[in-house]
């Protein structure tokens, strides 16, 4: 699994940073959440197939959001994707993908299906081994997190260790899956007795929070792997964080402290800042494992160590 | 004088070269050709002043040479500037704004005012100092050239002179100043007599011809300065050119070999070239004075030298 950030800035592009927008692949699995103007040349700098993008979702219509719609379409068009792409967002997501297709449709033909599907607030997206949630976000404008997640592989069942064990076939076996003890003529039996949890595994989870100022959306991010979270504004600017609906790095991090992911990263840095040197110093006051994306960082995210879910 | 090239790709960018826009700069008056995708972002890189953007000219309305309208737009917004921007371009051009401006207008005001006007070939913008004329270029879609003409500055009438030589006020002064020989009681007087040709100079031209095959534009090309020309493909692709009416490499040099610019730059090269080896060496054939231009390259023009204009 993996995640490449491809544009770290707020609102508005700087030389060293494209505005907002994160690659992610999971096996086969190829999405982007959101689409800022020039995110296409910054998937190819990033080696990630543009041509293979199964899905996009967009996290609000602010400009520096979704404004490199047209131009993916221009050049999947171009290079003959036959491939449907999806493309999933708040209310209005039609309006944007049809305005974008517009402004390409003019000259020339896209050439494959966009299927628009408008969200709410919980599953978004299924697969057999993942799925997408949103959640909402304190925003000015209505606007969606997201956190991937990797199906929890759970632990096998060895049907003929409780045979041997005299356990009866039958809905004590389900009850023993689902890691409850059982009793059979007065003696009890331990899931541990007849699972084989070296063949489960937690799933992978990553949350991506932007644009926010802290809300009640704390709880979509518990058990993460990787938290991505906006962090727009140093501490002194935080008046103007909280007018703009944005939120300051100490408030990103402490965020971070409470849901206590295993890895922080920020991103959507405001313009403002020339080097990273005070938002990382502001980051690590409140959480030791944050880090300032940068513009094509490339995160792996390992799998999990087999063992019992808890 | 300034030219910066912004992007230098064909229909699509590549890691290498952005989509297609240049950056004029003369005197206090700043424009951009065409604006691409990125091309706020390659403007900050190229250290262009983007607010005091005066003037935008599209050629043509295929998607890798105006996406980039709506992000400069949020951009020019977000930095609250309040200098009105005026905008050129083909018939549709006013569309092309409009919904350029309805994709950032959803969550942003846009707080200048933005003039459009629709072109046709011919003078289409004066200052005191200079003109930019439009011509037409042979492509798939209505696409003009554009030439800026910086105006010639005319060598003084040294009028003591004249009068100490005993040449009477009136008509003769005018005839004198236009270069031609007076008599006066049988006497001639030539123009070199009364002219302070140190005094004048052969304004700059700057001729941009994107995208394009060869056509009937090679007059508006004549005596410039500077000719930036469209070379998308080389000639083993003579026939893909054909079909979409672009130029080749040799074609354009051979183009530059008839109207002898003091310098060639070639541009929208095909995302398909790896690199300028071969671009190189099929237009050095034609043109000893081709150049193959790269993102973010720079050109000083610098004035023509003072004497009499030919």
């Amino acid at each position: 699994m993996k995640i490449v950030f491809l544009g770290t800035s707020g609102s508005m592009p700087t030389k060293n940073r494209n505005v907002n927008a994160i690659a992610l692949k999971f096996e086969g699995f190829r999405a982007l959440f959101d689409c800022s103007e020039g995110t296409q040349r910054q998937l190819m700098k990033a080696n990630f197939k543009l041509m293979q993008l199964n899905a996009i979702f967009i996290s609000h219509f602010h400009p520096d959001h979704f404004l490199g719609l047209p131009g993916l379409f221009a050049t999947m068009s171009l290079n003959e994707r036959k491939m449907p792409l999806q493309i999933f967002g708040p209310k209005g997501i039609e309006q944007i993908v049809s305005d974008a297709r517009k402004m390409v449709k003019k000259t020339l033909d896209i050439g494959f299906e966009i299927k628009v599907k408008e969200i709410k607030k919980g599953k978004i997206f299924e697969e057999k081994n993942f799925f997408i949630e949103a959640f909402e976000l304190n925003h000015t404008v209505k606007c969606f997190g997201f956190c991937f997640k990797e199906k929890d592989k759970t632990a096998t069942f060895e049907r003929k260790k409780a045979e041997k064990l005299g356990i009866p076939v039958g809905p004590l076996y389900a009850k023993l899956q689902s890691g409850k003890k059982v009793k059979v003529k007065g003696k009890t039996f331990t899931p541990e007795q007849v699972m084989n949890y070296s063949k489960g595994r937690k799933g992978r989870k990553v949350c991506i929070a932007l644009d926010t100022a802290p809300g009640n959306y704390l709880k979509n991010l518990k058990n993460c792997d990787v938290l991505i979270h906006e962090a727009t504004f140093l501490e002194t600017e935080k008046q103007k964080a909280k007018e703009a609906k944005h939120s300051t790095v100490l408030q990103a991090a402490a965020i971070a402290k409470k849901v206590k992911p295993k890895k922080l990263f920020l991103t959507h840095i405001s313009p403002r800042y020339k080097n990273d040197k005070n938002i990382e110093k502001e980051a690590l006051k409140k959480f030791k494992k944050a880090v300032i994306a940068k513009d094509l960082m490339k995160i792996k995210i390992e799998k999990n160590p087999p063992g019992k879910i808890k």
